[in-house]
């Protein structure tokens, strides 16, 4: 192993939750032995934002693991498809362009052995989209809301229902909208209340915003 | 009358409708002098953002004359106080801060001969407001739609009923939303459709625009 | 067909007209499932912002599908030719380089069953090709003006006609003026009265705001 | 009582916290009547970025109201002194410039009924003062953490602890940093996990944002 | 004379004209001594952007000074109203609101001992004020355009004339045009060949420019 | 021909100069067209910021016409290589990245008929290139002056020069300079006295500004 | 002493410098109770950015200290006047605008001990200006550069002169370059080597920058 | 050699330096002519910026040089392994995603004949790993801190260690953070004492800096 990183494996200790490895802005080269690091430790490892050819490369090194083009996922092992015990989280989204963010989320909680739900194209343009699934809502403990374009749907869900509430912008849009700085600012200009932000396109952000709530909640 | 001005008196025959002042960055002098050229002929004036205290030594010589402080609207005569006839504009905002917005359409639309009602404090924070207006909004002919903060209420509007809608982005807020830039571009970015928008704050634009469509339904 | 979205087929009974598909976000598998259950309704579909690699590949599943490259308009049905009923649309354009948001508009209208037509390179720097066609202009009942560049066409315009006006900036330039910004902020300050703005290169958006006035004129 | 205002006095039912009134964008005579609502009702009411000139005008009309100028509170009835039960809220500030959002979010807490605790003066440059509070602050639910400038706590502060965090950008700098939106980005950007962050100066969000976490951990 | 600033009285010699005083960011200590040096000399001095209470502060010390109030221009030497010599600069305005620049270009280019003309009040959305003045127009040597909102004017002067044309935009405006960064994109964008910029409220710097090609005309 | 255009052939009976085409917003379909209409008339065409592909494939058709790729610039004709009589133009750059804008201008004045001169690599980060050219500079009727980067160049020859100057920013630099609008700005904030500034890129408008100079020199 | 701040009297051990109070953002009271502190510890002290108004009324608590209102520099102790032993550094600037900065990093230096000179008025514009003093420059070991507009004169020094340069970007101008953002991003784009910047208006920041180059010089 | 640039072979006698090639903008024939122009010099030449493809070609013509492809780095000869006497300087980094710009840096000290040594992987989230390097920074005579995203570390190293600091923002990060300027604001902003602050990726502009004050060290 070079000496061109520096993992900080005793993160779980100190937060309960570890290190991620933000996958975007790194060579093939370094990723591969950033992985194959954990994997020496017999540790799952999660990276996020990596793009679609970088990952099927990663593939052809680690052929038992998963890897999602969408949302540029990456884990060592395969997701786990057994209802998770504790707390759940609800994963809402203004339209199936949303997609990538919302997934890149959902499987950040589950690799942190999170139980999460997906409720996709519940936009404000229709509102009653919405509206019907209020009832459900309310049996969720913490509500991640994404939304592109004007991003106006964590207003919506934050005058219907009491629960933590974490928005993420997506970048979903053209023409001012472009990059999900609109629907940004206003998520941050909410006229409802408490509610929090992430960055644009964080839905890994918005996952462990959502897991430092549920530890909390089963401390 | 001197030469620093050039008003365009053909403008009603040309285009339907008067020429209007621009109040804000004209000097006390030059408004004066625009303001008694209109009287002279005979016709009724109406100027724009005209900040207070400009507005108050105005009325001390047209003491005649209409100025609302919160819009900064002044007119050289009275409103009307009659029900117009023809077909009516609805005036929906998010909350009282905006006011000051609704009241420069509402003078505008009266000014202009066409019926105008506003309502008030309907924004998407607390939904079950404007769902209750629904039916009554219906008889309306155009939809002027004011918010500030994120400026979500024209898709919510946008979804629910099918008129003509011209949304108004209000300078209300702070943070990212001070100077109303984000309602402007939440309201350009709208997933409703068929939704167009004026300049911030342009409560006047607002109303020529609807006046332009109710024109074409009177035609 | 799986629960990645959501179709609002109520729309039309709600407001009068269509939900349509934003097709630049979907990946091509979501995009030829939407279409399939419209076209399982025996309905047709309209999609816009296409990308090319994406619309050929649709013409594949859709052979008897229109996609035009340019506007990147996809539609299930070829358009049809006959002219329109009612009241007509003016689609004005300040050079060719525009054609595409002209199109986008035009394509969506004829989808509509609403009649345009289009007025290309008149722009501001040669005024006299705008005052020539003043006369035939009078007779239509909306106009959609698309400008890129310094966006200065619908001022023009708006001093010399009546009708109501939806201005639309196209992301047509360079320097400053790449992205259509400039155009958008000069078109919302326009000292012409009443002309109102939908998102950069929104020619679908265009067009729905002209269809809410058009189907307020034949109600 | 007029008809400019629509109160929501059924929100504490549906969300279980009143509605806050935004003092900053009303008059002082639309902020008396809506005050005298609640009152009229026996129910205390929370006014937010009342400025000064105002704040001390509504102490002449109610005068048992508490208000504190640096943060812009206002308050129909005193602060309670006694210290509150359940789940504690630490709020962390960078530098004593911080105190009127820090305030702004203690205030609010308090007229919530939730327990609250203030540490100034812990920014990044001397990071030892942090350290030296980390044990102190174990014990506490959920962290807010406000920062101006370059908005760098709340990155060290969720490296070193597992709660919850609410990231509060104070429009304290000047330069680049004058208004809070360098901080805010940074926050944003934040390579610590799961921080979620509010509005420029909105210390009263991020104490809804707390109390809809506090309210999870007493269901 | 103290250290404080450094004259550059050569100019003249080197390039054909004086160094002028920015008078905005200068205290009053500072521009008197300036003054005084110049006075000394024998000289006239021009000083720009003098806020109205030190130009009236200036008077006292140089009782035969002149100073406008509106566009801040103070000399020390009364404005010649003779009429000059040589070539003539027009100086063509959109509305009255953009007279502190048109009155900084004129009284610039007087002292600087060069004829110049003012239009007002000719904006291009009443296209027939322009149309009107176009042959007059034709005998002036260089044309200074101002305009603010969307600052369409120079547009239009381009593509009907083929003087040299110096554009400057205003910051006379609301909303999006505040500030005049509107007017200058829009100048820089322009589709008309030709037209060159200088700063937001520049009149003087559009009569120094037209001052070079006065003096390449002569030479 | 068909009707997606509308070429202003008289304009160089009304303004001096013919229509310039601009390449970059054309399909390959639209360009050919036009300057096939050109080619039919017996004239000579520009096109400006013709994409390398694009202008590989108009030389396919169009086999003598020149085609330059740094500069994107396309004629119908070649470019004449003897000297221009009349005043002529010096063109200056801050280092050899500005080619392609340097070019654009100095093909254009060509196209023109006016002679033009280039001044490469004289940037003031070595004051002594600059300061070697000044008495060469001193024949020249107009200075052209392109920087990229910090764009100090137009500020340093305004101070030492007393001829028309037209600066021109290039997208030349990285981090805040990438785009030019570093280059722009400073530009427009010179120090130095009547510079006048065209678009990022737009060297042929500065051209085409100093072909205005120039035929008044010569009127 | 309260509990609102938490001073960091260790600093000059850890850093060889003393922690500096930030006087814009703090309340009269605040300020007092810091410099009592101070004061009861036998320190000097020093506040940068304490505006007029504070900084008279602090003058009334602390009888004996300085407060120059240009700069906003407060010190418990009157500055020393006897030359500094050690490095010298020169502080240049562009105008006379820009004494406010100046003198804040000249003050800050004399009170950390450290020799300083200010260089005014030779802005770029009249390059003789700076070239006549490039001989005296060489003898200093710093250079901090302070410019406003266009922030041009760190290119022209760094290309003239080897030291190590610090640019300090002034917040004078207007239109585009109003706030300064122009001059930082001009010295930020130099293309001269090696010239690093600190924030607008920093003088501050510069000298502290200085002051670590001259410890490492006589460590 | 042709005449489209002018080489400043004389900088290292007049500034102790030599000049470095902007590889980023220039063509491959460009840049080719002037590294032979060097070459026949008998000199070393540092490019920097030069694009991976433009970079392998250069090395078909120049066998023998460097290429980095991470970095951008081209030199004509291949970097000294040796270490190298004088004053050292750190360059630290928070991720491993900020390699390119370590490596710009750490290759033009090399080339420039200065010690150098790279610590990485250190950033704030960790703050650990910060601490347990302090000792060994000490004994550096200048500090290259580099940061992407938050842009935190700087301000962190400031508070622990008395060195120059040369603080460089990196483009690493997506949604706000994309593009470095928030790293580069928040640097700008630090409240840690004398961080000065070089471009956006400009870690060759770092190293210069440094050089700058290492020279002034060994004077």
């Amino acid at each position: 192993m070079n000496d061109s990183f520096n993992l900080d494996f005793d993160r779980t200790e100190r937060l309960g939750f570890p290190e991620v490895v933000f996958g975007a802005g790194k060579t093939l080269e370094v990723l591969t032995e950033i992985l194959q690091a954990y994997q020496a430790k017999g540790l799952n490892a999660l990276a996020t934002k990596v793009q679609p050819e970088k990952g099927k490369q990663l593939l052809n090194t680690f052929p038992n693991a998963f890897f999602e083009e969408v949302s540029g996922i990456f884990m060592l092992e395969q997701p786990q498809q057994n209802k998770k015990p504790g707390p759940q989280v609800a994963i809402l989204s203004g339209g199936s362009s949303d997609a990538y963010v919302v997934n890149e989320a959902f499987h950040t909680l589950n690799f942190l052995g999170c139980g999460a739900k997906r409720f996709n194209d519940i936009g404000i343009a229709g509102i009653h989209r919405l509206l019907a699934k209020v009832e459900e809502l309310k049996s969720f403990s913490v509500l991640i809301v994404v939304a592109g374009f004007e991003g106006a749907l964590p207003t919506a869900v934050g005058g219907l229902l009491p629960q933590p509430i974490i928005a993420v912008p997506a970048s979903v849009g053209y023409g001012v909208s472009a990059g999900g700085q609109v629907a940004l600012n206003a998520m941050l200009s909410s006229c409802a209340n408490g509610v929090s932000v992430v960055n644009i396109d964080n839905g890994y952000g918005a996952a462990m915003a959502a897991l430092r709530i549920v530890k909390a909640l089963t401390r």
